[in-house]
């Protein structure tokens, strides 16, 4: 039975990007007898103008019950005026999914990528487990005498030991599956003495679990320090979400920015369910329609999301085919080349095609 | 009057480096007539360890009522398993004294030091405001049913209309007394609804009252993306207590490292009161006691200092000496030297005496 494939598109360059990443999708369908059906979900900004929908349930439901995967290309548009549209469908795909682990690979694929001086790609090469369904984003908190001299305004970050457990193990569970040597806890435990001790405590127990792997602690201050002088030492890193998203972005720039960033978002302790796959950029109104995003980042999410249906070998695969596409020059301007989106598609799967 | 100048060399390396910044400071005493008293605690993990002393009432108090300034070197020392007495210090400090302003210099002495490929000095050269008394480190939170699989840890981001307002009100005279032509704040309001609304909406509020500024508007994750791409546009950056600490050890990254890097706490409105001056970087016990410890991020601490004092073409001249220092390889290791702290400290203080 094929597997149904959720595309949505999004708004700004999430069309372009997710149009390339569908030829890429309807080729393995068609070329390579990978069985999937694609529903492309008309939802975003352009459908909020339109009648207000936002992120409807029938749709979440189809979602949860039958796709295997969505993949998603961006969401943000100024038109709109504020981001509560992209929040409902964003949030609602990761909470309303529970896709614990957000997982970014931070692997750069040439030498030419990385910003760092004496550093090279073979430096820059480690995941990210970004906790993706607590933490600061329940946004729990409120505004007390809001617009007077004394207002007040806070944030919750809320913790759970079964949130927090789980995507730890996740980790874990990856680096042991990768023979990685080391997993790094993120955290701010020395300041936020109550939710990231938590994640402390945790963190060591867990490890105990995985003895050939060495837990190690790193402050989320410090590890951006790291990162900028050397980040070869690290293989996995485990962070709650707010550190994830800022951590990430920081390692997109250090794999040759957002056009080369791809993710995935997954209830990781049952493989059979429903994968949210993204690149990591944003909807980039500015570069919208002129044909100037960067569709690798997209074609990554797509190796990603093939993992996820059992295909294992297609990641790699499209990876030496994007890091071939770096090193040709036959790519877009942010990473150095002179090609618009839809001609790195086309020589993408002519490639792919052979 | 001389002004009363508070030293806590604290831990690790802190009394190392707060050693040669002692000779620094007497130096200006003795010959160039800048009246200060030198007033040495011995608080830290030494003291805890004898006697369990953190911070005691009386010091405080001396310190709040005479104190012009405090220089600190570091706190944190394995010995004592936790942080609880350096914490004690640390936001007995900032937060006692009212500290709001955590300004933290992100400036490149010397193209070596920049680890970015393309970019040199000139391109690194802005100042960072952090909220220094509130956001996630009040901790307020807690633990609940502790130990068990329900386990929820909480910390409370709180911020208050006073306190935000007042750290972005410093930002922008900073940037107006230095003629910066634009502020950013830094945020993640579109996920922190509550806590960063009230930021976004401050901002741009103060913003009018300064029009020959531009007001521009960042996000977090974002930020640490475009400060490892290209960090020339920035000039001055106001952000929350948490984001300050992360993107000003990112910063130190871009400078040469923590060994390059100075802070000031200042209570902004009122440069009649005490303020607090540290390196950024910590007590660093592998180093401790080898000699080892880069002493240029006290030089440049105590540069701020005397610019708090009112001697305003100081930190000019300490910045240039040691950006010579930097050149000429008369430095530390981490800096790409070969040269103790002390030798660093000697060669320092015989070019000061010309
Ligand atoms: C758009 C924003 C809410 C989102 C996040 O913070 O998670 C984005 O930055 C990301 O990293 O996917
Ligand atoms: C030691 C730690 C609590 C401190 C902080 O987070 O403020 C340090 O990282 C700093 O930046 O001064």
């Amino acid at each position: 039975m094929s597997e149904l494939i959720a595309l949505l598109p999004g708004d700004g360059i999430g069309p372009e990007v997710i149009h390339q990443a569908r030829r890429v999708l309807e080729l393995y369908r068609d070329k390579a007898g990978v069985d999937i059906e694609l529903w492309e979900l008309d939802l975003g900004a352009e459908r909020y103008l339109r009648d207000k929908t936002t992120f409807p349930k029938d749709v979440a439901d189809r979602i949860a019950k039958e796709a295997r995967a969505v993949l998603l290309g961006a969401l943000g548009d100024p038109r709109v005026g504020n981001l509560d549209y992209a929040r409902d469908i964003l949030f609602g795909l990761r909470f309303g999914l529970d896709l614990y682990a957000n997982i970014r690979p931070v692997k750069a694929l040439d030498d030419r990528l990385v910003p760092l001086k004496n550093r090279g790609a073979k430096d820059v090469d480690f995941v990210v487990f970004r906790e993706n369904t607590e933490g600061i984003y329940v946004n729990v908190g409120g505004q007390f005498k809001r617009g007077t001299a004394d207002e007040i305004a806070i944030n919750e970050d809320l913790n759970t030991r079964k949130g927090v457990e789980r995507l730890i193990v996740a980790g874990f569970e990856y680096a042991r599956a990768h023979g990685a040597k080391t997993v790094h806890l993120a955290d701010k435990s020395n300041a936020m003495q109550h939710a990231h001790e938590l994640w402390y405590r945790c963190f060591f127990e867990v490890a105990k679990r995985y003895p050939e792997i060495k837990p190690q602690h790193v402050f989320i201050d410090a590890l951006c320090l790291y990162l900028v002088q050397d980040p070869s030492p690290f293989e996995v890193i485990v962070t709650n979400n707010l550190f994830g998203d800022i951590v990430t972005d920081l390692g997109a720039g250090l794999q040759g920015g957002l056009g080369m960033a791809g993710s995935a978002s997954l209830h990781a302790s049952d493989p059979k369910r429903v994968g949210l796959f993204e690149p990591v950029h944003g909807s980039a109104p500015p570069l919208a329609g002129k044909d100037l995003a960067n569709p690798f980042a997209s074609f990554l999410t797509v190796g990603m999301l093939l993992e996820h249906l059992g295909h294992k070998a297609e990641l790699a695969r499209i990876e030496a085919l994007v890091a071939r596409g770096i090193q040709e020059r036959r790519c877009t301007r942010d990473v150095g080349g002179e090609l618009g989106t839809r001609a790195v598609g086309d020589w993408f799967l002519g490639e792919l095609r052979r």
